[in-house]
């Protein structure tokens, strides 16, 4: 525990928490009277997205990725309670789920930083946020690598207020590079592009969709330009935390990507049409795509 | 289904969504090619929390609460997919996790709305969210039942955006006598108080706390400061969700009421200090005095 008295870097950690003789990551179920050192002093990847379940399957296909770039396999651990997030290690890689929209993920996304800190890894450790989007102009299946985050007045900035006041922080990536050697790594068979993710606070109205429970204050064709106006200014999907965690990420100063497999292409429907089969093929796209790249680098690192 | 047809009523609900053949709730794991009306068409209260494992409890005790009553004690049920939220049916009432944070709330909201619609009850069902929350002047273990819902910029109102535009809906209890009613069943030795709650979309520093991960541009006093002019406000309850749920339910026209237990006194501190049997304790609270007040109205209806 010899990183808990470590002066403010710069991260931009709390000397707040740092100065508390136990801190509790609530929402997580650890705190610092545990050895945390031991669990997450090794881990490289906290990889997060939305439900339990797929942070479950995303742990395993990551041992299984590790072990077809000839590397050891994991034990698959399940780590801290399971009441707001469910967490698993898998080797140097965390898999863990953040629930739906920016706030659930920015709890989780104070308390992983908090433990990247404690263990002293917040320097070389990387950030992935993996899901499902609606896609904007991009056909369905298609990975969405985002290179800058718009919030829902088409900003590229992420809204957080502090005793009332409102400040707007940037959502540009940090590190490109990061985010190129994710593509560039992509197995071939899945399509992957660049480009801007819209995050609404909202599944419905917020993302223009029509199929709320509540009618809308503008029209079929107020809303497909809207979308047409997000398409030209380069978004390529829509989803419900990039903005968050872009910006938690600047402030942070921790290198963090969002890859998003499209399920659905929002210039040409709301709901989604495609078939089951077809929607587990699309699901593991994302999911494919980082594990595939986390094996290979650290292959890469091994060999 | 013959609601399905039903046009737009004093609910505002969307003919867009309506119109559709069939309207898949995506995040319940449910759509209207189901028969829905013989699973829903008896429920008389929505009981939404934070939590999947709270809904399985809340679910648990409210038979138990009908048991008590006199009342038969109803089957508890799980209804449609777990992987984003997890519902409960218990006779009357349905109970139902809505994650973290407004956002994911109103996605529920959404669903449950159109839900209701469909099965013909939305004229008659009220919604209850109940959970935990800071406290802003009571004791730990007090429940606050809400009056007014503020904004993380100590408004009355929810910021909801559609096409990029923002627009702000006014959050006041639609229904008070509703809320009265709750406050008068709750059991004695549960100290309740009614109040306004202030709804932040961060747990950290939207709530003033200075033990987050980043350094807040805000320093404690600043921070007692806001938290005094919160209260001064008439706010005696600080959590994430109340201005959606509020917001939504003033333009749906449904009666909700938020019944939220208090776990620490945000003007005595951040983390929270009671033991785990005390905050057993307190979380019980809110879960007992919404199942009592369900079990005696409905054994009034039934006698």
């Amino acid at each position: 525990m010899s990183t808990t008295s470590t002066p403010a870097s710069r991260h931009n950690i709390s000397p707040y928490a740092q100065a508390l003789s136990c801190d509790h990551y609530y929402h997580l179920g650890l705190d610092t009277d545990m050895d945390l050192q031991a669990l997450f002093g090794d881990v490289k990847y906290f990889v997060m997205m939305g439900s339990p379940a797929r942070a479950e399957t995303f742990a395993e296909v990551m041992a299984n990725a590790f072990v077809e770039q000839g590397l050891p396999k994991p034990t698959v651990m399940r780590l801290g309670k399971t009441e707001r997030y469910s967490m698993f290690k898998c080797g140097s890689v965390i898999s863990v789920s953040h629930g739906m929209g920016g706030p659930s993920l920015h709890i989780l996304m104070n308390e992983v930083a908090k433990l990247c800190n404690h263990v002293g890894i917040i320097d070389t450790v990387r950030w992935i946020r993996l899901g499902t989007s609606g896609g904007c102009g991009v056909a369905p299946g298609t990975v969405v690598c985002t290179t800058q985050a718009i919030n829902d007045e088409i900003k590229p900035c992420w809204r957080t207020v502090q005793l009332g006041k409102v400040f707007e922080i940037p959502t540009d990536v940090l590190d490109m590079q990061f985010v190129d050697d994710i593509i560039a790594s992509a197995p071939e068979d899945i399509p992957v592009v660049k480009g801007k993710t819209m995050a609404a606070d909202d599944f419905f109205e917020g993302q223009g969709r029509t199929d709320g429970a509540l009618t809308p204050w503008y029209t079929e064709e107020d809303k497909i330009n809207f979308l047409h106006r997000l398409h030209d200014a380069g978004v390529r999907n829509i989803e419900m935390e990039s903005v968050a965690l872009m910006g938690f990420c600047q402030r942070a100063k921790i290198p963090a990507a969002c890859v998003c497999v499209t399920l659905v292409n929002r210039l040409e429907g709301d709901q989604i049409t495609s078939t089951k089969r077809q929607l587990a093929k699309y699901n593991e796209y994302s999911i494919r795509v980082v594990s595939n790249f986390i094996a290979t680098t650290q292959a890469k690192t091994a060999h």
